[in-house]
């Protein structure tokens, strides 16, 4: 159901919303996230078995915690927030790049006063996500920085 | 010769300078294009099968002009500037998405008075850029609009 497009020039009539360009649900309702919103900027049409996607978490929201095969390059433009990146948590600055391995763990969440919203580069192909166990989760939170941070 | 980083978080101690990531010319200087640095932020190590670089063209600076088989993804981050994209030319904002498609012509300037920095996604197995012939120039040319973007 998304709308793309190959225009060579996409602009924003308003600021992060690009013409075109669906305005979509991060992922069917399940409680592992909170207040966050896709676009899809590219795809396969565009010639490089990536898809490069805009994720806006709104003030105090969160991503779901969750890894997988495939990776991630992402790039945060808009607001402030942070991230678990594997095991750790690190706060994002404007442009800064984070890469999420293969298996890594992530989560990213925005400031309590701010949006946080990122550029998120994945191949086409691509494995599903998959959410903690109760004993993975217990793991995690052996860490007090992670049991601090983690929303699930 | 570029030192890349897999770092899970790639921070900028400056502005648009990545932690670990060399500043390199943008490529050797064949008197086509002016005042431009280069950046690879991602490569084949990050597992995409694509290269994401940041470009950056100094006030009154601009790119090759330009054409191949593989395609860009380009979103401005920095400055003011415009492009050539196929067969018009465009005003960038910040955060638009430019894509120039195979074999469609290109060039990228900033401003007089601002830098224009740009990420650019590409394939890690490309082909070369060819440049314009005299008769693709002098038929490019015959646009008044790209006669006076055009900088060869």
């Amino acid at each position: 159901m998304t709308t793309r497009t190959t225009d060579s020039h996409v602009t924003q009539p308003e600021p992060y919303r690009w013409q075109g360009v669906d305005l979509l649900a991060y992922k069917e309702a399940d409680g592992t996230f909170r207040s966050v919103t896709r676009q899809v900027l590219t795809d396969a049409e565009h010639g490089q078995g990536v898809s490069l996607r805009y994720f806006e978490v709104g003030p105090g929201g969160h991503t779901t915690l969750e890894k997988h095969e495939h990776t991630h390059v992402v790039i945060p433009i808009r607001g402030r927030g942070s991230a678990l990146v594997v095991d750790r948590v690190v706060e994002l600055e404007l442009n800064d790049v984070v890469f999420v391995p293969s298996w890594g763990w992530h989560q990213f969440r925005a400031a309590d006063d701010e949006p946080l919203g990122f550029l998120c580069s994945v191949t086409v192909e691509r494995d599903r996500p998959v959410r903690p166990t109760a004993d993975e989760l217990e793991e995690l939170r052996r860490d007090p920085a992670l049991a601090a941070f983690l929303r699930v």
